[in-house]
């Protein structure tokens, strides 16, 4: 078994913007800074945004993840340095990762809200830059690269789409909804630059759940389970509304991924976009010639799953070539580092070729990553990475029992109140 | 086959509230009135509701479907007349249904807002008699009865559940999210006295898509099929809301209908749920005991698909005495006439015992309906109930083919305008 993930996170390093900034830029920098309550925490633009403790959970008991915010000596150093990551991704037989950001939002929207939109510009390419140099360039083979979209000018976000593509980087994050961020819908023109931009250099909109900055919340005392359950299906709303607009009609070569969504859903919505189709076009006007929905959407879109026993078996009626696996390390959902185990249990029957799609291939030939160019196949495996890590301690390390204790029956407004206790600087 | 259909719709005729209120709410009472357009529109404390077409259109082709407020003339009468439904139904093969109301909507919101609480009492049992007495009760059994609940007071709630039961309804029509009505959440003792209502009186809370007067939209100017995709799914969150909450731990009696949810999704939200307790409810405090979220959820809830082929195949996991048909008439997507037809197709290879738990069984048992005391079971069928509606007139009829030409390309923006503009009265 070869392992490529679609979707894991990093912590940003706190130097990581060192050198990268005129000099001009220098107070305004985001910056890590110690809170009062030891917690470490990035400040730019008048926000402070901290690493919250269920977003970098690989490693710890269940009993103590939750949402306060944690310092860096309280995370597992993958969670933040590369090397370190690659000796975990070893010993859980990961072989190649694209790592979306954490602190600048899944699409750039902190530094997209800075006024100035020089050092916004400066900032967002500084990050794309030491994402694609110093994270993901560090280990040839083992990062599929992902940069950072400019949400406020379409012009700069489409140039950017091809400067980093002539860099190697051929996955943009971008919001699942950037009418909910206050940008032009995706049915507004305003994004032709990009969609344009998108189709000349083969890159891939990957769209993570929870980007368009709304989570599917019931109510302020709901449990916060209710929160973490919707989480992944509500990316249905990403799809239906760029299946659905002129984006897919009028740029056929705009492909997007839906990042964390999980797919055992999908089978049920592709036949209610067809049956919506069938009901409805004449009335509505939508025309996908020849083809109904169900069809576009597995030309056009990536589904991924961590363990989805449900989507394994309905593969086909999603598309085996539309699945692909992701082990979103290092936060609370993340299979790391049992996965190769979960997926055999959860694969078993499926044939090797499909599971060499799901796990890698579907991955590599979306996101134009070729990992056997660099290291040679028989070393890619589960197996032989296992060995490479031999050593490398993944055992479960609790960090402070007692700090945790009194987290259970968490609400929404619990976790908030978690997060902001120890943000105050 | 036998079709009992727990998700319907009726047009309020205009005369339901004649001699059912007071004389002193004579001039408050709800009214239908003309507008300057042509257009029947329901009034009451102040708002305007028109009967859109799309509530409306059994029938109609599919060209003329689209959000234009109409006249009652310009409906097929089994919308709003109930010996013309049961025609209608029969025509259909339809032997039962339970149909929820329109103009006050799903949980009777637009009798809630009225400042004077008797007027909204006084109005809101009225709605109820009539239902039972004049709707339902005319053709025992056909109708599954429904009541709407009393939002601003759980005392009254409690009351009501309890007095209509007595008048045979088991069926209350619910929010979906009552915070996002800005009442108390699901999570708040508020509703404590309707819980034990519902136990006491084994009455189900239905909960109905779009009754948490928020639709799934993505922006104003997506198209319309982005909205009707996601309604269905979009109930999920009420789902997870209630199975989540401590009314499914603390009152063993209280289940739910999940009304026009479909259901091929389902499987994959079982197993989301599962894994969200498995990962997290050492933090987060659930406690199901020796049982598993998915296990919980089949005892509670009832779901329902008008045809789903998904749904079908995977009916034992979403468990097959949790799955009801419904046939949505005469809403845009209803099966009718044609329901018996197309579910042979989707049911085909489902041994006949599952198709009846389907079709009738479950539907009977879940709303204590018991049809065939009223009639021989073998008069209840399909063939049997169209044999007797020989002659009735079900050919889609156009209304008029000019008035519709502009609606292609329809946003939600458009539809709100053509909302509104016909309601000027």
């Amino acid at each position: 078994m070869i392992l490529v993930s679609v979707d894991d996170h990093l912590v940003e390093p706190p130097d990581l913007f060192d050198g990268r900034l005129a000099a001009r830029f220098a107070d305004q920098a985001p910056k890590v800074i110690r809170t009062k309550d030891g917690a470490d925490v990035w400040t730019f633009n008048g926000a402070i945004i901290p690493n919250i403790g269920l977003n970098a959970v690989a490693g710890r008991p269940k009993e103590e993840y939750g949402a306060e915010p944690t310092a860096f000596a309280e995370m597992r150093p993958g969670c933040y340095d590369v090397d370190e990551r690659v000796k975990d991704m070893n010993a859980g037989g990961v072989l190649g990762s694209m790592c979306f950001p954490s602190f600048p939002g899944f699409a750039g929207r902190l530094f997209a809200a800075a006024e100035d939109k020089e050092l916004a510009l400066a900032v967002t390419r500084a990050y794309n830059d030491w994402h694609i140099e110093d994270w993901a360039g560090r280990h040839p083979g083992r990062f599929i690269p992902m940069a950072l979209p400019i949400l406020w000018d379409a012009d700069l976000c489409a140039e950017e789409i091809r400067r980093v593509a002539a860099l190697g980087c051929h996955s943009i994050t971008f919001t699942e909804n950037p009418a909910t961020l206050k940008y032009p819908s995706f049915h507004d023109d305003y994004w032709d630059p990009v969609w344009h931009a998108l189709e000349e250099t083969g890159t891939i909109l990957s769209v993570h759940l929870g980007s368009s900055g709304k989570l599917s919340m019931t109510a302020a005392n709901a449990p916060i389970d209710v929160m973490i359950t919707l989480q992944p299906m509500n990316i249905c709303q990403a799809a239906a509304d760029l299946l659905w607009s002129r984006v897919i009609k009028d740029f056929p070569g705009v492909r997007i991924a839906l990042s964390e969504g999980g797919t055992g859903w999908i089978p049920y919505f592709l036949d209610r976009l067809d049956r919506t189709y069938d009901m409805h076009h004449l009335w509505t006007g939508q025309n996908f010639g020849d083809r109904l929905p169900s069809e576009v959407f597995r030309e056009r879109f990536l589904t991924c799953f961590i363990s989805d026993p449900v989507g394994v078996r309905l593969r086909h009626d999603i598309g085996v070539d539309n699945i692909s696996w992701e082990c979103d390390y290092p936060h609370s959902d993340s299979s790391w580092p049992g996965a190769p185990e979960e997926l055999e249990a959860v694969m078993a029957g499926v044939p090797d070729d499909e599971v060499d799609k799901i796990t890698f291939e579907n991955a590599c030939r979306w996101y134009q990553f070729d990992p056997f160019a660099q290291r040679a196949r028989e070393d890619c495996t589960v197996g032989a990475l296992r060995a490479e890590a031999a050593g490398h301690d993944v055992s479960i390390r609790s960090l402070d029992q007692g700090r945790f204790e009194r987290r259970t029956g968490t609400s929404v407004t619990d976790m908030t109140a978690q997060m902001n206790q120890k943000v105050t600087a």
